[in-house]
């Protein structure tokens, strides 16, 4: 801030004590490219300028906006159970036409031009795929959910939710399942349901032309926000037909900030999807959806009989629960590795990622064709239920390789879609037809390929992965212990894979609820409570939940609800860095620009001087994007005075509106004459009058608790003593970060107020 | 605060332009009696002394502190599912003998005995619940659900969780459903699991001598509040057996701040009760528990195979959910004027208490017992699958006054337990076993007879009247659309219930849970979803939540977390009331004496003046419990001078923690010498030193964000100029009251801004 109106130069008013600055935690990887990260503003600005523009409004504007938002829902439910079901019955005719062309050639013993079809036909899906997402939206690679968690958390990663990332989660995801790549397509269906939401609310996509100004109600972010939650509810709801687990997916593990009203819309949102959803699927058992209706969209229905267990069946659930949640954690570990080492081998270049790619595709259809020789033919049942071998695409009795009357019960697990291995796993009348070797090497390929498959550039889930994973480690286990249980294996291949979700997303009533709709049997759910309550503490002790890990590589800068116990041992004003940029009420264009283009920061605090105020006064605090909007507006005064109401009737308070992520002005793009420059700004109707505001003694995990539970971007520190400038500084998400306050104390890293692994519940 | 040392009149500091005092919403009706308000602590008091005692807590305590959290988790899921258990137990046997009784004198056509030995019965266990509920815990009358949907709000309302009240609700409520009173368990059950919880977290009944030193830990308000949360979910839970409808009851109702740590604790208390419960129905089922075990614990189980439904039943069900939301606005509506009468009744005295629950049961007895003969007699039909007409308690043919092969279908709803009529009605197999008279009159009936009992003096729920009310609603609409519908009538009985519950209780997801858990049907889901939208939608139009009613009836200043539109117009400023009352850092003992004995502030700010600071300077906020602590440990100083840290080493940890609620001392129990009341007390190690804090320019609505979503008692008020004295007030949960609002600004609730009944997302 200047000493003067007529002092060009930027000098910070306070004396600097602090001028480290807060590098860390500033960019990201997203989609394995580097990216600056912004914060979103979720606090409303609440300025005079947009009281006058309130007060203006009428009840009809008001009805319209509610209208209008319940009908943006509505539109996210439609278009995302849409979207849910094409890619289902994409994937289950692609899929199933290339089993169905393979498993010919096998029944005619023609074994290496099955592979090579086989080979080929997955290496170009996946090449498309991750050709797609290299080069047109590398922000659609992997799963999603991470990025649209940090999104809720108020962390705005560039180009997450452009109209490109959409088109290619929604075809490269289709590509790389039906690749036979050992990927899920509940994330991806995540990602997806957040970006239509988020393009519907922006009101399209500006890039391309595709705009609504009738959508103009919802260009700020705390509506954007409460949309992307119903998306990716609502994907959640699409993906495996669970309504009220999407609902509660939502509100467990991807918001961070929760209103009951948010929750009644959410409801809305999945009870559209169901709706729709069940009407298509109703077309679809008529059998006019080509391969799909037979497998597709999975709902499993394990038991429509009581499901009864009793005593006994405790001890090998616990255990079975026990040792889930430590397979959970090595797998998050693992995965966690992998995913390092392939960032290494992306910074390379574009071609290692495609090479990659392919190299996986090509190692999974050598497995999934060539383990099945290593199973031994097993002779069919007398009195099988269903056809044996099987002729046409599903059902439990691979022929493969095998002689007549026999059939290959891997290849009834391996050598078929995700969808399909888990129904057979689930199924309870399949106690007999699996051997347990086979069933322990699909469990461990599954385990490993889908830890290789997951960091690939191409869009790809971790939700059915996980649970085929899990299923088959729960029937193993299930088979091991035989006849010493009521429980036959079917129930254990379920009570396995919630264990092993429990232990690698950590969720509890969400993946509860996700498990009771998918099994269709709600008597399991004492034991499924159980499962996943043990499982989850077990894996809590080592490492921390897959998707927090993967934001974590990724670079967000995710503020968590609890506070570190080092945090309450600091005041904000140990962290707050400098310098601090402030204006003043009244400021001269020159000035403004200056700072504008010399520092980064998106907001700047408001300082009223005399001749203005008595004394120096705080008065508010104004967002980068308001004066660049003021400033593209070439409103400006020829002396140091206030706007007038005729001027500020010029502006409208849509021109405030946010626009869509990562599409704001730049204050390279606003030029201004020399007669332009020394003209001047009031810059009080546009700031925010009521900023939150901290004492410099006031504790980080205060502040800490101050900034998360409301949602902020901003918090003013004021100084204690009413002697001192009136204002030390501004506290950023940033500067809440472990990296940096660790990096201003190395102290406190070794001191024994170092956070302990296990979560402790008063800290949180 | 004294303008000397010497000084010993209590003369604000602050130049008082603010007289007016906040006398609104300072009691609330408890039980019928005027109670005064406190407001809960759950802000965390930092100050020097308890971060000392932090750094000299071990890794074992701090583990000690987590599993204990944990094992009183688990105690609450245990005793909650155990009290449950008895409570169904004895009312099934306490009212299925009555009925058994009187179905016998029936057979041998003794009327007017059975009548007789009917009335009787049920007076007298009502006039037992009343007697119990007036003279020993008046605050255990009623659902209890709003009481504890205030305390979670940070609202303490006296006695709400004292041990007479919890058996009081226990042995009441068995009492009065016993009695054939058309009200309900759950509410109860609810207000059971947080007394539960609440006992068990204090460390026992004080009062009653039976405390334990182990559960020290829990003196605090957040601890409380949490296992508070979770004796709630544990109730519904235990009333439904419905765990994750319990857990989402207390995420959507009860509570006001939520974390994600919490709703794993929740989710494992929940999961204790389903697992005992489970158990102890296996017992049951055996034969062991009386009349228990062929009715008890609602299970309704309606169709176990699939529920088909076309696009023809869309029309009738949308119908029946837009009625049901109307009927429910009405039940709510005419709830209220009940209740408003009720307590004017109830002002008379105690005698009148007991007539009116004494009138209510003989008027219940007359027309359970009377109604059914209005009803024809039916024939039985030829393919009944159970004995018509029946002969022991429970079945669907009661014979009545029918001769031999008929039975009266109005006495098998109306002249039977509640869940037994609710199991009737939800029933597949019964479309053709009642008349749709019988229906309507059983509707009405309950619909005006739930009306009319819940305000008595007794425990009371709301949920099962309401339940059974919409069941036949929803069978009797069945009824008339008859053969146009697919749908069978037991499923109109369900969506009926789905319909009225919405349009009282106003809540989606968890409502939609507990009946899946209910009726055992996830195909059901999306039906009911679309029920629960329309009809809660519809009632929203016209008033507010049942619970929400009864709080404003009671008086309790429930903090909505919405924001009023005239808010945005005000700042703290203009609402903050005086006079203020500030202590000095180290403060004369007869100062603060006066003070507190002449004010009944709960927090009091503690400002440095010189010679302690170069200027008046604000050093934190100092709760009058802990001040009342301080001075009965009667460690003074002689002149005002800083406690050292050996005079520190004096008072430990837990002497200032918070007793249970509404058992904190009183500063006229403190009795101190002429010599002591000349010396100090140094109040900074004691003093919260990180306040929240907001400038006195911040708007009303960004003031109460911040009060209600990080959940305090105080902010302080600081002033705009650092030329003022350092603070300007306090604001507490009254000053954010409508009601003290608006009656400091009588012209807001004239203004356009006032609140749209319909609410409005982007406000709250």
């Amino acid at each position: 801030m200047p000493n003067s109106a007529t002092d060009s130069e930027a000098v910070p008013l306070l004396p600097t004590l602090r001028h480290a600055t807060n590098s860390s935690s500033q960019v990201a990887i997203v989609g394995s490219n580097l990216c600056p990260v912004e914060s979103l503003d979720y606090e409303i600005a609440e300025n005079d300028f947009l009281k006058q523009d309130w007060r203006a409004r009428s009840k009809t504007h008001i009805f319209q906006y509610v209208f209008m938002k319940w009908l943006l829902c509505f539109f996210i439910g439609i278009i995302v159970s849409l979207i849910g079901f094409t890619n289902n019955l994409a994937v289950e005719n692609l899929a199933g036409v290339k089993f169905v062309v393979t498993s010919n050639m096998m029944l005619a013993r023609r074994f290496s031009m099955a592979f090579f079809v086989f080979a080929v036909t997955n290496l170009i899906l996946t090449l498309f795929a991750s050709l797609l997402t290299a080069f047109v939206a590398p922000a659609a690679a992997g799963s999603g959910i991470p990025e649209v968690k940090a999104y809720l958390n108020g962390v705005d990663a560039p180009h997450i939710f452009s109209l490109p990332t959409l088109v290619v989660k929604i075809i490269g995801n289709i590509s790389a399942v039906s690749g036979s790549l050992l990927i899920g397509k509940a994330g991806p269906m995540v990602h997806t349901g957040a970006c239509v939401a988020s393009l519907l609310a922006q009101g399209g996509s500006k890039r391309f032309g595709l705009t609504w100004r009738w959508l103009r109600y919802f260009n700020n972010d705390r509506d954007r926000r409460d949309l992307v939650t119903c998306g990716s509810a609502a994907g959640i709801a699409a993906s495996f037909r669970a309504p009220l687990g999407g609902v509660l997916f939502a509100l467990e593990e991807m918001s961070s900030w929760w209103r009951s009203a948010l929750l009644w819309r959410i409801f809305f949102s999945t009870a559209v999807v169901a709706i729709v959803l069940r009407a298509l699927i109703d077309v679809c058992l008529s059998g006019k959806c080509g391969l799909f209706g037979k497998g597709g969209l999975i709902v499993f229905d394990v038991y429509s009989e009581n499901a009864s267990y009793h005593l006994g069946d405790v001890l090998p659930v616990l255990l079975l629960a026990f040792f889930g949640g430590i397979l959970g954690s090595i797998y998050n570990f693992l995965l966690e590795k992998v995913l390092r080492a392939y960032n290494y081998i992306y910074e390379k270049g574009v071609a290692w990622k495609i090479l990659l790619a392919c190299a996986i595709s090509i190692f999974t259809s050598c497995l999934l064709f060539g383990l099945p020789f290593l199973a031994s033919c097993q002779p069919c049942p007398a009195d099988a239920l269903e056809e044996c071998p099987t002729i046409g695409r599903s059902g439990n009795f691979k022929k493969y390789q095998c002689p007549p009357g026999h059939y290959n019960d891997l290849a009834s697990l391996i050598f078929n879609t995700n969808d399909d291995a888990i129904k057979n796993l689930f199924s309870k009348n399949t106690d007999f037809e699996f051997h347990y070797l086979s069933v322990l090497v699909f469990f461990i390929t599954c385990f490993f390929l889908s830890i290789l498959s997951y960091g690939i550039v191409a869009p790809a889930g971790l939700f059915v992965p996980v649970i085929v994973t899990g299923a088959s480690y729960g029937r193993f286990v299930g088979m091991l212990i035989g006849s010493n249980s009521n429980l036959n294996d079917g129930l254990y291949a379920v009570l396995g894979a919630a264990s092993f979700l429990g232990g690698s997303m950590r969720m509890t009533v969400s993946l509860c609820v996700i498990l009771l709709e998918l099994t269709n049997n709600l008597l399991l759910l004492p034991m499924m409570m159980v499962v996943l309550l043990i499982s989850k503490t077990v894996a809590d002790a080592f490492n921390a939940n897959i998707y927090n890990l993967i934001m974590k590589i990724k670079g967000f800068p995710y503020l968590h609800s609890h506070v570190e116990p080092y945090m309450r041992q600091l005041t904000v004003g140990d962290v707050v860095t400098g310098p601090l940029q402030v204006f003043k009420g009244i400021e001269k264009i020159e000035t403004i620009v200056h700072v504008l283009k010399t520092t980064n920061h998106n907001g700047f605090p408001v300082v009223d001087e005399p001749p203005l105020a008595p004394a120096p006064v705080l008065y508010g605090l104004i967002l980068r994007a308001h004066i660049l909007t003021l400033l593209k507006k070439r409103v400006f005064l020829s002396s140091p005075m206030a706007f007038d109401s005729s001027t500020l009737a010029k502006f409208k308070a849509d021109e405030f509106a946010k626009k869509g992520s990562g599409r704001g002005d730049r204050i390279e793009d606003v030029e201004l004459s020399e007669e332009e420059l020394n003209m001047y700004l009031d810059l009080h109707p546009f700031s925010n009058a009521s900023p939150y505001t901290v004492l410099e003694t006031m504790s980080l995990a205060k502040a800490l608790v101050l900034f998360r539970e409301v949602g902020l971007r901003h918090i003013l520190v004021i100084p204690k003593f009413s002697n001192r400038p009136p204002l030390v500084g501004i506290l950023t998400r940033h500067d809440f970060m472990p990296e940096h306050i660790l990096g201003l104390r190395p102290s406190l890293s070794r001191s024994r107020w170092k956070r302990l692994r296990i979560r402790l519940p008063f800290l949180s």
